[in-house]
Parts: structure tokens; sequence; C-alpha cells
């Protein structure tokens, strides 16, 4: 493997400072599109350039290899800024190596896990002169800022897009020795309450026993959103809930997420959830209902004696299959209503909404993943349902019809958006030979 | 009645900015003293000008009617900053008649409420040469910040301020005719609490389902402290609540205090409460429990997926006699305890407290107010129990064993702490009277 080449050439995008956040970055997101063209032009891809409404799309596709499936390759180019400076070691857009590590801005999220597929279809035309399969590249620059476009691009593309499955490397293995593979994620519904009792706030001796307290009602519709057993009570909430059989708990269970991970991660004092799931299956398969934030009158220093006229709530709601947002947005709204007392005027607000998704990991394709992951690392890989999200599989799985891999090259400390970004060199050379290994495997299936 | 030298008097007052809040006021404090030493001084009266941690008390006895009961007068000289000036239609300190009121900062809060006191005791001088009771005079100049330094005066001088009972003019009846006599104030126990689960706020996707939410503990705890029918569910919290018989309810339910007048003051859109009590009822006689602020998690705009580390609320109760504010603090902070749920660290802090009192509105002094209000406003009093507070009351009762007798003179939209207070002049002629004939029937009574 030509490795020095591939660093090369990933340093030379690394230097880009590709802010998607930062209007004045605007420039280097144009010549990181160019250098992208430019280095797929000449592994014998059709690059287009396409404009959205925000930073462009990349698109590039090579569909020579007639009667072979066609995998699509998302990977993002935009990065997070490297915000604040002075913590960083060295220049987050002058790529450093220091122990086996490569340090820069977007190494691990995500310029260093999608050049895993350029170099690997890279290294496959050496050798080969011709692709195992049909392949479409699609680079997006504003994932950092929530892929505003996204959608409507794959909307209206959904023929240029068209494949049998999609492959993202964006997210980490257990370990440099135990690949993962993320077959579902959740969806969320995610929701603002208002309650009112009055129309400005009152003196809390003169009208205290008299009017509605609007923080005391907004207490008690939320303790009627969810029991003290962790069951959330929104009538019709659990209705689509996809069950799991005892083979896939048994699965699951293997991941190495339990009470002792959770303490150490979030600082809990206590872990507990419902009484009938695992923590892994809790965090991965059953719905969840939070308060991400509240607020109500008088919060400074000492005392103030008012009864506050409104109160305001910020609450989620993570779901899984087969559960849709929308219909749980609108359980949520009725049921709201329907237990907000007379004489209290409620507003909700829809913030955000997104579909959970669950993967076929029996496909043959995800057998091919499962095979390259284990003769590349010397493991067969952990299967997860993870409780966060990615929006795009969602995407792509209503839009195109297709599933998702995540064939992760990261590490658990990377540090994402953080100081000291960095990619592990071998993590880097197991993501190449993987997806060498992988295209191979592909190319075998009938599409 | 010498009205105009009074009010000639009360305008020098008024011209000294005394806001107690504000360090370069400190002079104007000081002149404000001597101005009420002199005057008093001209009335007969020994006086002093007492030191205390913060603004100094203005004291002024006059102790030469052998054998009459002595009455002490509080009142206080200092005023809230007059901010917004931009709102006050004439110069918050250089008063100015308008159609029969007097504009000024602190006109009526408290400056010529407390001098219909100095004005009666001129007016008394003059045409009997003696006065027909003892007079002891407090004026203190930290009202406007909480009468930081009253407790431990009144500690330190009570035999010094010893008397039959005091009165204060520092409320407002309920209009120029209709007097109001309050003979009970609630009490106050004001708590802040601390919930917290985790270290740091942690991803709702990723730990969602497995660890507490402190924001959803939090309003568990508060649903438990009061039902939805308003009973407060701390244990003993009603043990020592003093209970209203038929006749004392018919006497507060004269009081014209119902739903209009709370829908029309606060703009809540139902009034309810204690379903076995009355609009007056609850005000004045039953405690309650409010949440006056509460704050957790992300309370910016749009979502923010996390759960938050910690939650917090401040809750305070209105006690009645003969509730205690330490027992209650006590009781409240051994059921929080109680109903935290383990794996939650609590953490409950005392922000303020106070005792509720409540006068013998059938002792003879009462009845002199009563029939001195009658004779001035050709109407008798009604008769209330507040909801708010007056700490300087509870005080006297505890450290000196009196009464006070509320006896306001100003008027519901004099516009206390807001631009353009105002005193009506006519209220202030029927305070001088009201209180000169009170001091000559006080003086018929034995001490």
């Amino acid at each position: 493997m030509n490795k020095n080449k591939y660093l090369k050439e990933l340093f030379e995008l690394l230097e880009i400072p590709t802010i998607s956040a930062q209007k004045n970055h605007d420039p280097d997101i144009k010549k990181a599109c160019i250098w992208l063209k430019n280095k797929l032009e000449k592994l014998d891809f059709a690059v287009d350039i396409i404009p959205t409404n925000g930073h462009p799309v990349v698109y590039a596709e090579n569909l020579k290899t007639k009667g072979k499936p066609t995998i699509l390759i998302y990977g993002h180019y935009d990065v997070q800024s490297p915000d604040p400076l002075s913590e960083w070691d060295s220049d987050p857009f002058k790529p450093e190596v220091r122990s086996g590590n490569i340090y820069a801005r977007g190494v691990a999220d995500d310029k260093g896990q999608f050049y895993t597929w350029i170099a690997a279809i890279d290294e496959l035309l050496q050798s080969n002169k011709s692709l195992p399969v049909n392949i479409k590249i699609l680079l997006e620059g504003e994932e950092e800022v929530g892929s505003k476009n996204l959608d409507d691009f794959v909307e209206n593309n959904t023929s240029l897009l068209k494949a049998d499955v999609c492959v993202i490397s964006d997210s980490h293995s257990l370990s440099e020795n135990t690949p993962l593979l993320t077959y579902g994620l959740k969806g969320l519904t995610y929701m603002e309450l208002k309650v009112k009792t009055l129309a400005r706030d009152a003196h809390s001796g003169l009208y205290g026993g008299n009017v509605l307290n609007p923080a005391i009602v907004l207490t008690q519709i939320i303790n009627k959103l969810k029991d003290e057993n962790h069951k959330i009570l929104i009538p019709g909430f659990y209705e689509k809930v996809r069950k799991l059989d005892e083979k896939e708990r048994a699965s699951l269970n293997e991941f190495p997420f339990g009470e002792d991970e959770i303490k150490k991660e979030t600082g809990a004092l206590t872990v507990s959830g419902e009484e009938d799931f695992s923590v892994v299956e809790r965090a991965g398969a059953r719905p969840t209902l939070d308060v991400n934030g509240i607020w109500s009158g008088y919060t400074g220093e000492g005392p103030k004696t008012i009864i506050p006229a409104e109160a305001s709530a910020k609450i989620s709601m993570r779901l899984v299959p087969y559960q849709n947002d929308q219909d749980i947005a609108d359980k949520f709204e009725r049921f709201v209503k329907q237990i907000t007392p007379k004489g209290v005027e409620v507003q909700i607000t829809r913030l955000s909404g997104g579909l959970p998704i669950i993967m076929n990991k029996n496909s043959s394709y995800y057998k091919a993943a499962e095979s390259a992951m284990e003769k590349t690392f010397g493991n067969k890989p952990l299967y997860e349902l993870s409780g966060g999200s990615i929006p795009v599989t969602a995407t792509l799985k209503n839009l195109l019809g297709i599933d998702t891999i995540l064939m992760g090259y990261g590490l658990p400390d990377d540090g994402l958006h953080a100081p000291n970004e960095k990619m592990s060199i071998s993590m880097f050379e197991k993501g190449i030979a993987t997806n060498m290994e992988f295209l191979q495997l592909a190319g075998k299936i009938k599409p």
C-alpha cells in the first residue's frame, strides 16, 4: 500500500481550512471542492461541483463496472472551527504527526475517514486497472452546520444517487482491534412548551393561593408525561416500537456499555432506567423522553417573592424504529393539551424532528463489511444500535430506499470538535485495507 | 389645622434624596436625620441619631404625660431610587402639586405618611401645650433595602423602645372614604433547591434512558409538595394553622377582593385555590406555596439535545399564625430529603424567613383606631388579613411583645416604587386628623 502518497494527499486537504460556519472561509470551501474534483478525476471519476443554497456538494461517479452493484460513499469535507486556538499543541491546519497520530482539525471528522475510501479506490485501480463495483461519491460541505441543504439535494437527485447501499466512515470503532457496526440510529421529536397563567408576574403574598402558578402547572404536565419507573405516558407512544428478539438482545448485550461506562463518562451518581431492559438496550433500542431545559420566574441570587406569569420547557424524545417523529409530535401535542388544566394557556412548538432508522444487518453488504473488518482487524465487529442520530442515513433510507453501513475508523478519544483532534495512522491504514476488501467482496454480490 | 405649614415642612423633607441603596446619597441620609432631629426637638422631643451597621436610626421621645400609655410610632425616611427618571412628569425630588396630589419620590412611601404623625403631634401641642400620651418615634433609613439592621437595633434597645402599642402609617386605605385596618400579616419561608444527577451535561441520545434527568426529578419533588387541589403535602405543614370562626370569616369577607379584582390586577385567566375557602380567606388566612423561579439546562433558542447536570428552583411558602418559619423550613427540608430519589444529590438553602403575625383587633387601641378612622373618614374601617409581610411588625411582637396598628393613608394607585409616586393632599389631612383623634382616645386608655 502506497501509504505515504495517501498521507501526503490527505495533508494537502487538511491544510485547507474548510470551516463551514464562517463566511470568510468560503474561498477555502471552493478550493477544497476543486482539490477534490482534481483528485477524483485522476481516478477516472466524472466529477461535478454542484451548488446548493449553502456550500456546494462534490458529486463523483465511476460507473464502468457493468452488472455489478453500485456503492454510494458519503463524506463531508467541511470542518468545525478550531477555537480555542490557544489549546492546540500544533497549528490545526498544518497537520503534524506525533506518536503515530495525525493532529489536525477535521482529520477524524471527516477528511481522514472519507479519504480511506479515495485511497482504497486509488489502490484498487493501480493493481486492477478497474474497480470491482460501480461507485458514486457524495461529499457535502455543511455537515458541521446541520446539513441544511442535504435533504433537498437528495430529494432533487434521487436518480443520480441511486445505489445499492451507502457506506459512511464518520464514526469510530471501539478500539484499534475491535471494529463496530452501527446498524440502527434513533430518531428525534423535539418540542418546546410554554404555559401562561397571568398577564404579568404577580406578588406572591397578595395573589398566592388564588392564582395558578405556571411553573407548578408545568411540573404537573411534565410529571404526566413520564412516570417514576421511566415509562412514558403519552397515549400510543409505544405502539410502533420495534421489539427485540432474544438473539438480537444477546448480540446487543455483547457491547461493553454498562453502569461503569456511564458513571465514568457522565459522572452519574446512579444508573437507572426501564427495569426490563439492560443498559445497552435502553441506550439503543428503547425510546426516551428528557427535559433538555426549563425556565420560569426569578433565577438570580437571593429571594424574590413573585408568582411568574409563564414557564417554559424544552422536551425531547429519542425515537426507535418504527416510531414516526411527526406522529409522536402529534400525540405529544394532543396529550399535553388534554392534561393542561383549565385557565392555562399552553403554546406548543416543534423545534426539530427526524426518523429513527434500522438497517438490515443480515444483508449481503453487511456481511461483506463484517468479513472485511474481521480480516483487517483480526476480530469480528460488534453490532450496535446507537442512541444518537445521523440524519443523512434516514434521508437515504426514505428517499433512495437504501441502507447505510457505518464503518468508523476513528477512535473514541479522537477529540472531535475539540482542540488537538487526531486520527491514528494505523486506523487510517486499516480503513483503507478494510474498504478495499469490502469493495472487492461487494463486487461478488448480485445487485 | 395648619395644613400649609405641614405641607411646607414635608416638601423640605421630600427634597432630600434619601436613596438608601445608593452609597453616593449617604450625605443626604445624614442631612435628613439632622432635619428630623431639628424638627422633633422643636416639638419638645429628646432626639438621638443612633448609628447602626448601615444607615442611622432617628429615635425621639416625649414621655412627659405621666400615667398615660406610651405609643411607639414607626416610619422610614429612606426612599427607593426614582429610576427611570425619564418617565417622571416632574422632578422626583422637587415636590409638585397637581390636581390635589403631591408628586415626589417617597411621598407615600413613607415620608408623607409618617409625617401625618409629626403634624398631628405639632397640632396637639399647639392647642393643648401637652400631649395626651407618651410618644416614642423610631424612624429607620433602611426599609427600602430590607431593614437589614433593624432587628439588631430593636433587640439591643428593648427597654428604650418599650411601649403599649406601635402605630405604622406605611400602607393604604381602600379609597378616600374607606379606611382599612390590617390586623394580620403572613410570614415567609423561602427556600432554594438544587438537584444534581450528573457531573456535567450529557448527550441525550447516548445517555437518555439510563441516567436520571435532574429537571424531571425536580418536577417530581415539586409535585409532591402540593397537590392539584392546592393542598400542601409537607407533613405537619398545617398543624399550627390558626382557625377562623364564623364571625371572623364574615368580617373578612366584607372586604371587596374577589375573582374580578384578581383577574383585573394580574390578568389571571382563572382564579382557583383551596375549595373550602373564599378568595379573601385564601389571600389572608391560608398558607400558600409557590415556585418563584425554576431553571435547568438549555434555555436559549432552538433545540439542544442535552441532559442537564443539575436543576434548581426557588420555592417559598407564605405562613399564617401560628406557623413558625424556622419550623416550616425544618419540615420542608426533612420532607424534601425524604422524597428525593436515591442517586440524586440535593442541596437545600434557606434564603429568607419571617414570622406571621396576628394582632388583637379587639384591644382598646384597635378600638381607638377604629373610632378615629370612623370619625375622620365617615365610615368604619374594613378589617383585613393581608397576604403580604411587614417584618418589623413581627420583630416588635417578638421582642417587645406589642401589637402594631397599621393605619394607612396611601391610596391603591399611589405608584410606590414607580415613576410619578404621589400622595393625595386630602388623605394627608385625613391622616393628621385621624392620628390626633387616635392619640386623644389612646390617652383615655389605662396602660
